[in-house]
């Protein structure tokens, strides 16, 4: 083992980060540490790099960001039985108190006291990162390692479908990032048998018809609620997955769903959203549901199975491929607009 | 039978009713035709007396209002099987299509073509009215008339109240108008070990009081969040049941609802809402139910269930009762804010 | 419209069917008379043939046998507002009386009073079939005739995988009748990930096969349960799909669940079954559900959605194709073991 | 703290028990060492003390019995955050392992490789007991300490009426031992609103009307199904819930189980039971659930905040009460019949 390593690590309250030599991390009796293989680039680190009011609040530098990643055990905590060294693992990076009413009755990813690795402690943008035994996840061999490093993100996409009702539904996912694009695959895996996929960016619609929605509508140009309601014989939606985040993104959602439907809210609003409750929800009798993370572990074991089973092909989201100390290569490459998943690799692309 | 009857007719499209003697209904082979024993003014009427913007849309003069009722049967029609003359009877007073797709898949509650009996066709405020024996409900001789003529806003609250968990829960009752303060006392007879009333109007609030409320807050006077929190172990309530339809009450109970809580949403707001999606909903991964009328019939079973066994006590809730002709009175009345539920005797008091 | 129609007939309470011409059927205000284009026979067809036990209770001769078919709109009563002369139909042929417990809160499927076309009145094996509007489903074009004539046991299918939690679920179908070859067919579009086929019969262990099941095992010559347990980490089937209705099935099935698993069981036995409760259902904290017909009519809309997607290959389940006349030889075939799916023509094989 | 303290002990495989004066326990850094208050008599223990087979083949002497209890903490382990000295608890005693599928996924009550301290391990039939500060559950002070020493078979019975819709539903509950009456107690205060009890003891049958069912039955006597049908419009029960384990009340609660209805089933039988799967689950599209334990730790919350709102009065169940040192003396009235919960004091009866 190293007693240093390649990090990418926000030293200072200010935007930007820097690749820095760091010590590899120390680990207690019940955590493993983890050999970094590929890692993979979240909106959430765009707002840590460039400092922005959120990270303002919720960052502590210095930090090593970087909450999606896969790798093999290096080395295991005295305490340590499910895991041992070589075993390829990714983790969750919530990391649940387990003591709060939320994690006692089996909603810990809605932990009252959560602490996110790569938000709240040191991350995987590095050679080594540290993760509790509880949070680990050991990774069917059958999984390509790039898909594996995206394992969070696809589990909100997992999560969010599997919400509710899915197959033999009509589907709209509003909003074609990363997220959004994984939630398209999902879908049509679990039988979903109509997938509308919304977007405004046109790189982003083009990686959505990739990934075989049945329809790509652009917002902006489009008719979508016409569109719509001719493909559903004038029912509307069964299911609105909104991962846009944004207010007309939202108000389009609701205003395709049919009488009893479910919108699933996944995307985050950086502002109070505005909408007509009364047509929107209440005579509609719509179910709203907020999502946040990924079940622990339900939404794992989904996610590996779908996975192991070879019914998700999420290649077209993997737009970008670059060693990890070209991180701030990636967050330009974010800002265009054109990429959508962004990998790292610290000892280079494979 | 006699040929005419007296009514409460609204004859052109302005504000007011008038007292009038019309004809007795006339029924077809699948109708019911019921003599009214007691009727109860709903809102919505008042709506539709004030001539207000909801209802110049909606209404077409000439109509006969009131869809909260009681009575036996004075007629039915030849095909009708499930009612005879004599049967104490109430009814379901949203017609449903019964071909459409939530017809067709048990959510004919949400029909897309729904007719509602005192809103699009001559309803209960008169002496007799005409109901189609699929939406007849033959009530059990146990229950008491004046309890049997408020079936349909119970049913709203009973529809709430169990649109999910509530056994051993901790309930928050924003609004105490009549399906309010029926909510509280639904809510206690299904085992909601906590139920907190928010409730602004003093009247409504020493109602809440009589309904056994455990706690009655005024949000214009009292901290209700940290009395909730207290009461809660800083957890907050599981579930919210918001009948105020207000932005103000809407807000307070997405502030106080626990982290994977549920919000039904059943008072209609007149504008839009707007509300902070991100920190109210989907970091809280919360459940937000539009609910509207009452399961067709599940609800009413439940209703009769819930009402036949003694476990409801709905007194406070009728605050004044007066004969028909008196409607106007009855209009006043509302206003003053001092009334609840005032029930409508086509024959006098009794 | 002819006045005489060719039709199967079970003239007398004794074993056999005969080739008749007989009266088309008149119809009411509220039915549809329905021009046969292409019956199926279902086992029920063979027990009613052979006049066993439970047809010598049920029946009443004489009958017209059928109950699963497809064919065009010949002609309407004058209340019928769905369907028009040429429409292309099918029919749920278990009608419901409407009026009970059952009915009245969306479980019509288990109506206590239900009558079944082709059972209790004269069914589809003839060139005219009368229904009730209520009933009626009109198939979207896009769908092959074929396969429209086989929506109820399709719907048997549907009904049985969706009754719970199936996608990136594990499952195992016991027994390879057409049902459970149309199961197969269905948890894989509905993103079930492994799905082990049982079935002792060589013929229908091939159907399985071609029905792309993960594994298709022979529960008297390959340890099922070694099998089972290796593919699931030694967890066990998440679902169990019961459509043998056998003694030995029954019991393999629950061998096979995992902890806190599901058992559908939709196969009927024709005697009691002896089952280790304790080690099988309660310390397994196993879900039974007892599956009966189709959801009226959510199973239907979503078989439609699902055969309109492509996602559903049905092909190899239909072995045989004949003219109606022959109806005779498919009841022999039947008996043989190496029939699956039987369809018949009343104007010959197209 | 003391060296010593008086325990029942089990020292060898063979029937009966001893009061012996054993070490305390010692403790680890995440453990809890609890002073018991009050212990209560479980079926589990008569088991262990007449050595019958289950327990010969589950049981290995020396073992210090009793899973039952509430208590002090007397002292904690350097880890332990949650509860401390002097805190009043009680604890969930099936240790699950934490890391297998059903652990991971909110089922740890279901647990593959769980250990119940009291059968596996040193039990709470002692002065003192050790118990992982996982499995500890903090009571709330207004409970008293005689509810609280049977949390355990309380929690069975809130897991089996809370395992579906309760709530104005019709329920049976079949055999009224200790977890049958307390079901009765709380399917009473979560809103049934019909409550039938079977048993033949005539005892328990007194216990029964005590605890406010609306019929007690004895199925030796009484036309059980007579009366379950009259009373129910002819439907039949919506809720069986299964506490005999006996094949005849099997038979029983399936046989006034109304279509679509729910059967609980968590009564152990000790063989195989023969049922008609055709008729009684199938036909009649019932759901038959199997229960084990308590959610954990979701039935805790529900059960604590039943007993803290004063929904529940337990008080009929508790029959007896002695000094933990006459525990055979418990053993043999607990054979008579005569007894329901039996309460042990350490310290002698208060």
């Amino acid at each position: 083992m190293p007693e240093t390593m390649l990090a990418v690590v926000k030293p200072e309250p200010k935007a930007g980060a820097e690749i820095l030599d760091v010590k590899v991390p120390t680990f207690g009796d019940t955590d493993v540490l983890v050999k970094v293989k590929v890692a993979s680039i979240c909106g959430t680190d765009l707002h840590i790099y460039d400092w922005d009011a959120w990270a303002q609040r919720r960052i502590h530098p210095p930090l090593i960001p970087g909450h999606e990643f896969c790798g093999t055990v290096a080395a295991v905590g005295r305490e340590v039985t499910t895991v041992k060294e070589g075993d390829f693992v990714s983790a969750e990076m919530h990391v649940a108190c387990g003591k709060c009413y939320q994690c006692r009755t089996g909603e810990a990813h809605i932990c009252q006291f959560v602490k996110i690795i790569g938000v709240d402690a040191d991350g995987a943008f590095a050679e080594y990162v540290r993760i509790p035994e509880s949070n680990i996840w050991k990774i069917d061999p059958a999984i390509p390692a790039d898909y594996a490093s995206v394992l969070d993100p696809l589990g909100n996409a997992v999560h969010t479908v599997l919400a509710g009702e899915i197959a033999a539904r009509s589907v709209a996912v509003v909003g074609c990032g990363p997220i959004g694009l994984f939630s398209i695959a999902v879908a049509r895996a679990v039988g979903a048998t109509q997938v509308f996929a919304l977007e405004v960016n046109e790189h982003r619609a083009k990686l959505a018809k990739q990934m075989k929605a049945d329809y790509v509508l652009n917002p902006t140009k489009d008719d979508v609620k016409s569109v719509v309601m001719d493909a559903t014989n004038g029912v509307g939606v069964d299911v609105v997955l909104e991962m846009s985040g944004k207010t007309p993104g939202i108000k389009m959602g609701f205003d395709i769903l049919r009488l009893g439907g479910r919108v699933s809210l996944l995307g985050i609003p950086s502002k109070p959203v505005e909408l007509n409750f009364a047509e929107d929800i209440i005579f509609k009798g719509a179910t709203v549901q907020g999502i946040n993370g990924r079940l622990m572990y339900k939404t794992w074991y989904q996610m590996q199975a779908l996975l192991k089973s070879g019914k998700l092909d999420l290649s077209p989201v993997i737009t970008d491929r670059m060693a990890m100390k070209d991180f701030s290569k990636g967050m330009a490459r974010l800002k265009t607009g054109e990429a959508s998943k962004i990998l790292l690799y610290p000892n280079g692309v494979k």
